[in-house]
């Protein structure tokens, strides 16, 4: 097996740094060694096959994305992304892992949901990739499949609060499968919004000929966000099942994980780049001369994009910051405009929803750092470590240690970064809703369980160098 | 310079744990290994000078305890433990680095009271040692001198709201006071008790013949802890100072300082051993037949003691959890029974403040472990990590890692630990206040900067071994 | 028309309390004088049809209870109280007005159903009512229908978040009639507990073999009345509906209601008589030769009673203080034992919710008078002054004052009422869940609309007395 | 004795409002009679000796100050208003009582200052006058001597936490004299700002060369009313005592407030009419030609005008709707700019702080009606119903009702004040920091214990109509 040095960067962990060279053996870190790579008067450097010069730069755990959905069908079209195209663009933008929905629909069985993505992604991915379960249909034959899902290396589940008639569960069927949630250790994972609510006002909104992107934004109030989350939350009281709020982009209802974290209650959360850097204003100023204000579709989201003026993107920065979130997920979910986000013109209800920002993650999340509205230690924290902890990962993934999978990130803090279509973009999509992003950094080479797949600019890898990864339970609850 | 392996135990982090051999080279770690220390084909333990066997057990970074009181001048007395016989007690319970507070008395130049301090430990130390300053009394002198403490590697400094005519600081000081905290970046620790009330609640209790040390307790309430916390992060926020609170004991200043987190404040707190085991009940319940009710001396300590029936103790312990309190001192300040607690037989005010813990840290911490209080992951982080992170250790202490201090503590869990005068107590006090308390594990074997101190129930260090600890500025505001 | 004298009491209000006289022309209280009925001159008391000695005693306005079901289907069964048999037991304990429930069931027109209520009601009353709006089926038909209310006097209107397939509206039935009540002014009011949730644990009860009363209270857990709670205040403040929540019992629930009403949202709540006096605690113990376990069915009503040791009664006399709640109603929802509470032998979901308190209100309000719980002041404003406010009736009642309706009630404090079966019940009840009860107070005379219809332990008056009370919108609200 | 019947209004209270008539005999209400005033067959206008036409008019309780300062030493001056001036004022406004302050300075006997006061007011009131006692000096002896005040009728003692070496305590006395509140029942008044802090922060600003005016408010920051409105409530809530802080004008000092309310702690509170109309912006942009920006001194008082941008006086209004404030008073104290405001040329420290408001107050209270932000009732509630209550005058003061006094004032809604010097100004004053205002509304008729002392634009009382009130404890209490 070939044996790669990653030589002369600063190792950055979640608590701290230091200048050390990382050793790989195969698929494996074998050792975190001293710079200079001298261990008791052998050479380290002379006698492996590759070395990976990271003087002047940050060596980092590879990046984990804990919320994807490629080649989801949603609203009558796909998301535009395979495995192969989307876990590509994951490993040109740092990331080294992803996990990704496993959908089961009404009146599916659970395996059969599972078994369509492991047919979709076996053998075309890029870097290793797990699975959540979608549930859409807890009832009694679905509560009992969930119970296998653990030892499959699934061990953890989504129920919706929105999409009334799509993925929508009652609070009945969210008690029970959080009573299987605590039995189990399996974590609930919840989109919270309030969807019977939201679905009135959206269509209330279409009777006023409110048609535009902009009111997909003013239909999904904040309160119903907030009102979920605290629903959610007392529903995991009742149960005492774990709970993990994705996509939380409303301060309100960060102010809701917060208070119940404080209790001491099991609930974590993750925010995505888009409620950091974003704003429903945008949203509302987007404009083209082929779109006009359609051209906002790109911004088309749940939860959706909130008010700069009411604060919602410092906030979530700051509870980054306070660890009232916990970590952030790109909820990669990307549709081009042609076709697919069309579908929504006349009705921004039909707009299928979702921002694509796998490429990006760590792009993004680094300019935080250089800001200062992070540190470099929270930026690996954020993006690596804590979905590994967070998801059974962790020790195989989001650190470096001996023992651990090498998937390593090589980051250049004197590089730049333009993000944008015909740029740094290398997702399955015909436009970016980060168009013109510049980011003060710049990701060298990934090395994805030993097997360099981007240097200096070029895709080294191949389909199917990615493995399907059995996750644990979550090592945040042990 | 002499080689050491730590081979066959599981390295424990404060974010995970995995199986890897660490290797020492003189007083620094300068690997990390996978287990086996077979590296490229060589047999590392063939070749280093001594094999430490961890086998089964967990290598942890070395204990900080970052709350000591070393021949503390308090009340007429002196506190009992040298910094001799104090570190040396340090070391026997897996800390290997403390950080003792030299004292700025009313009228002294700080400078002056620095180098006192400097003396009393100066080649007298078993394990490392760093400073924070108290001041006691802050003026245009003094705050001119503190402005040169960072460069001398004091990076903190302390302020009290208790004790009039000793060490209290009025408002209009510590505004001052934090103000050069913001300024500099030095952390303001605080001692918050409204010291002004209390004493006047404890000269009604003795005025009404109430002198045991029970009332100690009852004089020193919760509300007083409460207010002075409030007070002190509104002069923080004021300001702009990093603030630190010291042992605290109340729930409701957990709750204060939960609340200046979540609003993004750069607040910090710690709590101490005795107020996640003891009580106020406790402590009216002491007696023996030599000292009767006075027996309860031993438990005087301030914050003091409080009740168990309001749920103090179990607030601790979540707070723990939910990273309110971020790290666990001892504020060990040792007093014998004889001719020093005895002080204050008739009048509870007279009795020298303080217990000794110093030695039962990092054991008293792993039983919250073994009682599923806490994670093992969180034992190392609130001992070791955190103390070093916050007060400018990080790198060189609180992790394991090429180019930390080689301090290693080996830690057996299937070990036992049965704590109390005449059983693993080496602090100079005539008693312990943990008389009987057992702990489910072990220190094995302690290693500072490279050296083996403990092993195998045998002190194989010598007076001097320790050095003073230069520090930077907290690495938890950076 | 005749005229009435209430002499030498002591006239208590919401706000203070003083000696003076009331004068009643007729239906209408015509002037309140000094003490002595000397006026400019005249001796008033020597030219009045009747005077009515209050010496030492207090003169208060009449009760207003506004929440009782008389007559009420539910669950198979009739609320056991006939308007004729409620109304007269209301005004036995010095209740001169109650507002009831009008039902709609599911696909029922609105008119029909608050027909059938006029039906029940008209001819039969001792005192005067109204009517709340019970809204069993949201759709635009009731929507349409529910506009035209406020003319004829109904001003309010009730969902249910409990009972799915009897009353229970979900959440984008509720957000469209809180859009209605924000425009129209009609107060929404709410039975907040999630139903859906509570239905599946009260099913996995009684799988579990667990079918007594006691279990009614176990599956209707308190974080179901809270979370139900923000739901409706969300919902409320999302559309800028005025909202009251009936029946609080949970500490938690008042929590929200109190979070809400700081942060100057519109929001209101009543508790009951037995969330004051009553637990869960007492429901368990609660045994008897006839019925065994099952006796604890005469304390089943829902929200249920709460548990004793988790403090909520404290909780809900506190918020009394506090004005978190801002009065207090009964429920009044009267079922025998014999062939009603019966039909829940076991299976305590088959129990009919409810408990008779109608006549006992004022008596059970005034011994937190006498306990220290409560205000003289705050008695009269719990439960007369308040509601009349809330509920559009102030001026015509609620107040002892020129031009309001001759609704006063003389009460003793001097008196002594035992409350029991066979006692001062007076209710259609083979049973009392007060049984024991004793008040240090009495209600020695009451008078409605210058009538004297209970004086002396003597029942004057007759059914038709009471008439139809036409609403208009809360007087808390303009 | 003289008889007046006020006719044809609406008579407004803190509950409500309806038409009715009230007849004066002597200095006491003794009726309140249906419109018409007609009973049993007697035309009462016929036979009184004065008719107030109160048509279409609001007939209202007379107004109550319950925080002035006649004739106070501050700073090297005197408060510009005479009792005799500033009472005469105060009747033109509709306010028939004031609750002025006694001043006991460093050094003095309580009884020494009290009489002074006494000495000041006694025969120069234009109407009612009762004291708070300030304490300047809490000692054995002042302690001692405070507890005869009560039956002095002297209810209620005032401290503060700002003006270190004028009126400041420390929080030993101020727990000292709180015990005593706690026993005697002696409402606790207290001025919440944190004084050795602020003055830390005022010396640095002049250091600074920033003297101008609205400097004044920068060193006052909310943090430090904040703190110390905690700390005060804290220290309550050891000792049990009731508490009540005098003009709150930061929305975070309300919080807390809020905060201890909503936990059941006696904590009251009022605001002045200058916190919920005028902010720091004013003040920093007044100028005029002759004084340039010192021309802020006018609006220099304590606690200071607040940041309209920072949503104080928002918070404020919202506040008196939630009754987390409970009433209004002035902080009467007036200065010229000549000679007084003067002093303070070159340093905002010397200008003597205070505003001259207790002609308006009524007024601007009712602006607050015409604009929405309160009710009628709650109008009536703040400045009379609760002043009367708070500090035991309700019956005698407050309401109208039988046996109180004939304080009485006909409040006109369709017309106008405009406020300002050489307008509605009688203040001795040469000056209105409320220059400008304008008020849809106008007091018509004033009458004090019977005596019409204002009517139609004419001053008909003189010196000397006022008697010192006797005041009981706080009726809120009991």
């Amino acid at each position: 097996m070939a044996t790669t040095l990653i030589k002369g960067g600063t190792v950055v962990s979640a608590t701290g740094r230091g200048d050390a060279d990382v050793l790989i053996d195969g698929e494996k870190i074998i050792a975190v060694l001293q710079p200079g790579s001298a261990l008791l008067g052998t050479d380290i450097s002379a006698v492996v096959d590759t070395v990976v010069d990271a003087t002047g730069k940050y060596v980092i755990p590879g990046g984990i994305d804990a919320h994807t959905h490629m080649q989801l069908p949603f609203g009558g079209t796909e998301a535009s992304d395979t495995f192969e195209s989307g876990t590509r663009a994951a490993a040109w933008g740092g990331t080294t892992s992803i996990i990704d929905f496993a959908v089961q629909t009404y009146g599916q069985k659970i395996q059969d949901g599972l078994a369509a993505w492991h047919d979709k992604a076996a053998g075309n991915c890029a870097i290793d990739y797990g699975f959540h379960q979608i549930v859409g249909d807890v009832n009694d034959e679905s509560l009992l499949a969930m119970r296998s899902l653990v030892d499959e290396g699934i061990s953890s589940f989504k129920l919706f609060m929105a999409y009334p008639g799509v993925f929508y569960s009652d609070d009945a069927q969210i008690l029970k499968a959080m009573q299987l949630s605590r039995d189990t250790g399996m974590m609930t994972m919840m989109h919270a919004e309030n969807g019977p609510a939201i679905d009135v006002l959206a269509a209330q909104l279409i009777e006023q000929g409110k048609s535009d992107p902009f009111y997909h934004g003013v239909a999904r109030a904040w309160e119903m966000e907030e009102e979920a989350t605290h629903r959610a939350i007392m529903l995991a009281k009742l149960t005492g099942a774990p709970l993990y709020i994705v996509h939380v982009s409303a301060k309100q209802a960060v102010g809701q994980v917060a208070w119940a974290r404080d209790a001491g209650q099991n609930v974590f959360a993750e925010t995505c780049p888009q409620y950091l850097y974003m704003s429903l204003e945008d949203q509302l100023g987007a404009t083209s001369d082929k779109y006009g204000h359609f051209e906002g579709a790109k911004f088309v989201c749940s939860t959706p994009l909130r008010s700069h003026e009411e604060g919602h993107q410092d906030a979530m920065w700051q509870a980054l910051r306070t660890n009232d979130l916990q970590m952030v997920s790109t909820d990669h979910c990307p549709f081009c405009m042609k076709d697919q986000k069309e579908l929504g013109l006349g009705d921004f209800r039909k707009i299928p929803n979702g921002i694509g920002s796998v490429e990006h993650r760590m792009d993004l999340m680094y300019q935080g750092v250089v800001t200062g509205k992070i540190t470099l230690e929270r930026w690996v924290e954020l993006t690596s470590t804590t979905p590994a902890r967070m998801f059974g990962l962790y020790g195989k993934k989001g650190v470096i240690a001996p023992g651990a999978d090498g998937d390593v990130v090589v980051y250049d803090p004197n590089g730049h970064t333009s993000i944008g279509y015909g740029k740094t973009h290398h997702m399955n999509m015909d436009h970016s809703a980060w168009e013109g992003y510049e980011v003060d950094g710049h990701v060298d080479t990934v090395i994805s369980r030993g097997k360099v797949v981007v240097n200096d600019g070029q895709y080294l890898g191949q389909k199917g160098d990615g493995q399907f990864l059995k996750r644990g339970l979550s090592q945040y609850l042990t």
